[in-house]
């Protein structure tokens, strides 16, 4: 694919999520340049070959991605909007309703921003690379009054780095990450949180099914208590309703009739539904596969 | 290992687990005679090479196992004891509390008994394997009356089969059971039961976490709701605290405070710590390696 409104792009946060996305430009012919606040940060992703460090004498890019924490990416984009680095801003952060709100609030031109949310797959840990976003979804959440230049202008970003563009709300999009995310991770850490009390001893008897609960623990990035402040409201609700659903089934155990097996067995066939529904959605495989057995 | 306490077996049930414990035995040198009510599943396990049918005319066995349905087994072991299959027996019951209960009030003779549960690695849907229990964890709960013969039968039983044999309490054993493995299913069911109010268009937005969490659901048999309600205390007792800690992390988010981040890093790193152990705790990833990369 040759780039039509994307030929030069600035990245701000060289950190896996902007030098993979860096490198993913580059990679497409785009002419990239790194800013960081950290100078090696910059110099690393430059020897991966991401780009170059950006300099002051440059003409504004087709496109700025901010890749910085979630917490910073507002005042990050308005700075960058006020500098005029380039003239059309999107971001990476993982909740977007607050995001894309703040950005108004703060008086960012909405004319020239564009809320984005990839969703690579892999771990993190391995660290930044193009193929990262391949096959994945790239959420935008374009405003009404989004012109078609700067929305086609991420959209090319998206499809340079082989990703599945979806534009949704950002009320959408933060409702389905509360659910096939956020929520999922706090589970997670509660369950694995539960097992400090367990003599370590004990732990070998755990199977494959306790791993991979307790592998989401780590799925989040460092940020991960700011990233559910930021979607404080669907992330409650939905930890709300699965704190009933787990006193439920308690109560039946602890009444303990006959009558429990029968009522617990409809509260794991659900849990089998919704099994065969994320199976059905195939995607998350798609991505495991491009993981690779390396990643056992 | 050549076998000493262990020459002839009975295994009752020719499912997974009993085939499987058949296939070891057989590959061990013991004599296995096996016996399932479905006579199909006796001739698939003979057609594996786990043993032969049983018939009325042998001398009692040195060890019978009893691998049949969790709510069978204290009926099964009385009328294994009654016609005098063997001198021994052990069952694979998941929960051993009631069950060693049950044997001691329906009766059983407690001296040729001793409860056991074996912890295989791998996926039960890849079928019989007499190498699932290589290196894993198979609890026996004697009585304290049990005699050392009987004991050291069924210790050979774990020596023959691979896995590493561990002692303790029923209580015990179900304390533990609840914390690293019902629980966690109840949770995974909870948490993939969830995203049936989830449009199906959305949930390929979901990464490699959410797998790994509803991947538990399929990780219990079919009679989960049993094993469940067999072991209804501990899992009760856990659940509730699994509840209360999400309720307390929905009421910081619908609070909206400025403190939440803090608060929620805290139980994010009780998580964290919790993974960690389990990981240190190092078996389950010695298992998870041996399932191979073809189980991706």
């Amino acid at each position: 694919m040759t780039p039509a409104f994307l030929r030069t792009a600035v990245v701000i946060g060289c950190g896996v999520t902007g030098t993979s996305i860096a490198l993913a430009l580059t990679g497409a012919g785009v002419e990239v340049a790194l800013v960081d606040q950290d100078a090696d940060a910059v110099a690393r992703a430059r020897r991966t070959g991401a780009g170059t460090a950006w300099t002051p004498d440059r003409p504004p890019a087709d496109l700025v991605v901010v890749a910085t924490p979630p917490s910073t990416v507002v005042d990050v984009l308005h700075d960058a909007q006020a500098r005029g680095l380039g003239h059309v801003c999107t971001d990476t952060a993982g909740t977007k309703d607050i995001v894309a709100a703040e950005a108004e609030l703060r008086g960012c031109d909405l004319k020239g921003y564009v809320p984005g949310h990839p969703l690579p797959a892999g771990d993190p840990a391995a660290g930044p690379s193009a193929s990262r976003f391949a096959g994945r979804p790239w959420i935008l959440c374009p405003y009404d009054t989004t012109p078609r230049w700067a929305l086609a202008t991420v959209a090319e970003l998206a499809a340079l780095c082989g990703a599945v563009r979806r534009d949704m709300t950002p009320q959408e999009h933060d409702l389905a990450m509360a659910a096939v995310s956020h929520v999922p991770y706090v589970v997670a850490a509660v369950v694995a949180g539960g097992l400090l009390d367990v003599d370590p001893a004990l732990l070998p008897l755990a199977g494959d099914e306790l791993a991979g609960v307790v592998r989401a623990v780590a799925a989040l990035p460092g940020a991960g208590s700011d990233l559910l402040a930021h979607n404080a409201g669907p992330v409650a609700d939905r930890l709300d309703k699965a704190a009933g659903a787990l006193a439920a089934a308690a109560r039946m155990l602890h009444r303990g009739e006959d009558t429990v097996p029968v009522e617990l067995a409809l509260l794991l066939e659900l849990g089998e539904r919704g099994r065969a529904a994320l199976e059905a959605a195939g995607e998350h495989r798609t991505a495991e596969d491009a993981r690779g057995p390396d990643r056992m």
